[in-house]
């Protein structure tokens, strides 16, 4: 171990290593999503550090958002310690992200990062991107979720590994990322935009969090942490069921496919909502909002004669013991919601 | 409908009658726990009204903790106020609660609560005990839940129907029932204790929520409240699948049950996590803690040789393909893990 023989590392930095080594791919070209702030610049540190002695070599994908005065500085002088910590390659990619207010800037954002990310995987053949999430955020995302009160999906946080993208250190501290840089001497970039209360992840940072741990206990970070790992668990393994149980009882019908009510009721509720989701998903490309999948529940579950279900992108109706999903009579107004029950 | 005919008839209390109308159950003498509360005393209106428009007799349990000085004159109160509305029979059931610090007479006063509740359920033959929880106590249940991260079972919140007991107001604001109280001239009394801040209930009330509320809107507790119903619903799910799952792949052992490793590796963690909680439980009677499932969970998946782990009350170890879950060599601590393995 290094450690042994380096009296000097310090904790941080080996925690951040050990979390690295832990979640590397097998083999191939890994690159960092750095945006030169503390959490993707220890991660940086720690993946030139370590990818060579797992066989791997390692680069680092720096986005330009443009969002901000001198972002194309910032992102040059992100590059320049990727390359002083032994990365290569690195890439700038500019993107431009459209603008609005509140959280929306945000999410356009983001998803202009993750189109960057895939762009860098494509044009290099890299196997993994790194992302610098630490668990201070994957609380404040469970935080977030819980405000949206959708459930088990907004609760479950960010996965570990989701495609090639990968977060080790989701199980790390933010505080243990600066600690990290102040120890290995490299000056991180503090991002203005983490300190905007307009963001509702920065409320959730600043106000919520530090109170939820003075009223409930210092460990709340690490408690959401975990709910999220435990319920992502849970819906995994609850959709995980729900294509062979479908698979089971659904039949092709004339104009769409049909269901038992029988089968379905008696699967309990949560299994009953996935496998109607599932089936609308799969026949006709549309997500049900949850509201029009319990609509759609109580077809099952309390049958007393409702007429057919004109949602976004499929009509469902009951004839006999059968469900039926067929595609829409005429195109519905989006996110109209019309049911002509007695309910 | 009352409403149309009695036009000074409260939305408050309007909303109070129609939750309780939909969770009495069909037939016989159901009990309101009543503490003299506006949750309890507006729920004891709703219920007087109610019932015997069902066919049902409705009375009244009154819990005496004997916590307070003047316990004994509240109980009386609140007593006469039952009899008052009608209801019919009224028992004041005196209870002794050992004392204790911190949160410790929270949990001692609910389980003195509950054994009063049976008692007057075993003494007037009644088939449920009605109690007052409101959407604001079960969004108070969740947040308590979310600090101490063990996943979905501390997040279900409060069940609506749990054995005898039935919670009508689940959907229902504390407001709603003090504002129904207001409308219906009933004075409510005010639990000293639901403003000491050494509960931490009364913590989450007072500065949690609000802080919640500010930051990230007002629907933040009916958000947490349907996060509950979601998360019940999964849990409901995942629970109902193990008994089954089990009995295909459990066989008697020498000294207790073996399960094939393979058998278990094939299901997701949550259902193996609730497998092998499950076969403890069944066969051991003990509940165990997740760190422990977990490293059982360890020698299927992360299979390296690892000894037995003496677990409190169970002993579990690998042997070839098959998990050897049997009683324990000697009898361990309490609490006390030690795993012999390498991991």
């Amino acid at each position: 171990m290094e450690s042994t023989r380096r009296p000097r590392l310090s904790p941080a930095i080996a925690d951040l290593r050990r979390a690295v080594r832990e979640l590397l791919p097998d083999a191939g070209l890994v690159l960092v999503g750095l945006s030169g702030g503390a959490d993707s610049l220890a991660l940086a540190a720690a993946t030139a550090f370590e990818a060579p002695r797992a066989g791997l070599t390692a680069g680092a994908v720096i986005v330009d958002h443009g969002l901000q005065a001198g972002s194309a500085d910032t992102a040059a002088e992100a590059a320049g310690q990727a390359r002083q910590l032994g990365l290569d390659p690195v890439l700038i990619v500019p993107v431009t992200v459209p603008g609005a207010a509140g959280d929306g800037p945000e999410a356009a954002a983001r998803t202009a990062r993750y189109a960057a990310f895939e762009q860098a995987l494509a044009a290099t053949g890299a196997v993994a991107v790194l992302l610098g999430h630490t668990l201070d955020d994957q609380a404040e995302t469970v935080l977030l979720g819980l405000a949206r009160g959708s459930g088990a999906t907004s609760l479950q946080g960010m996965a570990p590994v989701s495609g090639p993208y990968r977060r080790p250190l989701l199980g790390i501290r933010r505080a243990v990322t600066r600690q990290a840089c102040l120890d290995a001497g490299l000056p991180a970039w503090s991002d203005p935009q983490n300190a905007d209360p307009r963001y509702a992840r920065v409320r959730v940072r600043q106000r919520v969090l530090p109170v939820l741990e003075a009223e409930l206990g210092p460990g709340i970070a690490e408690a959401l942490a975990r709910t999220a790992a435990t319920l992502r668990e849970d819906a995994v393994a609850l959709d995980s069921l729900v294509p062979e149980l479908v698979g089971k009882i659904c039949v092709p019908a004339e104009e769409g496919v049909a269901v038992a009510a029988d089968a379905l009721a008696a699967h309990p509720a949560a299994l009953r909502q996935r496998m109607i989701r599932y089936v609308v998903a799969r026949e006709f490309g549309v997500a049900l909002e949850r509201s029009h999948t319990l609509a759609v529940a109580r077809l099952v579950t309390h049958w007393h004669g409702q007429n057919a279900l004109d949602l976004p992108g499929v009509r469902v109706e009951r004839q006999g013991g059968m469900l039926l999903f067929s595609a829409p009579r005429h195109t519905p107004n989006k996110g109209l919601f019309r049911s002509h029950g007695t309910s």
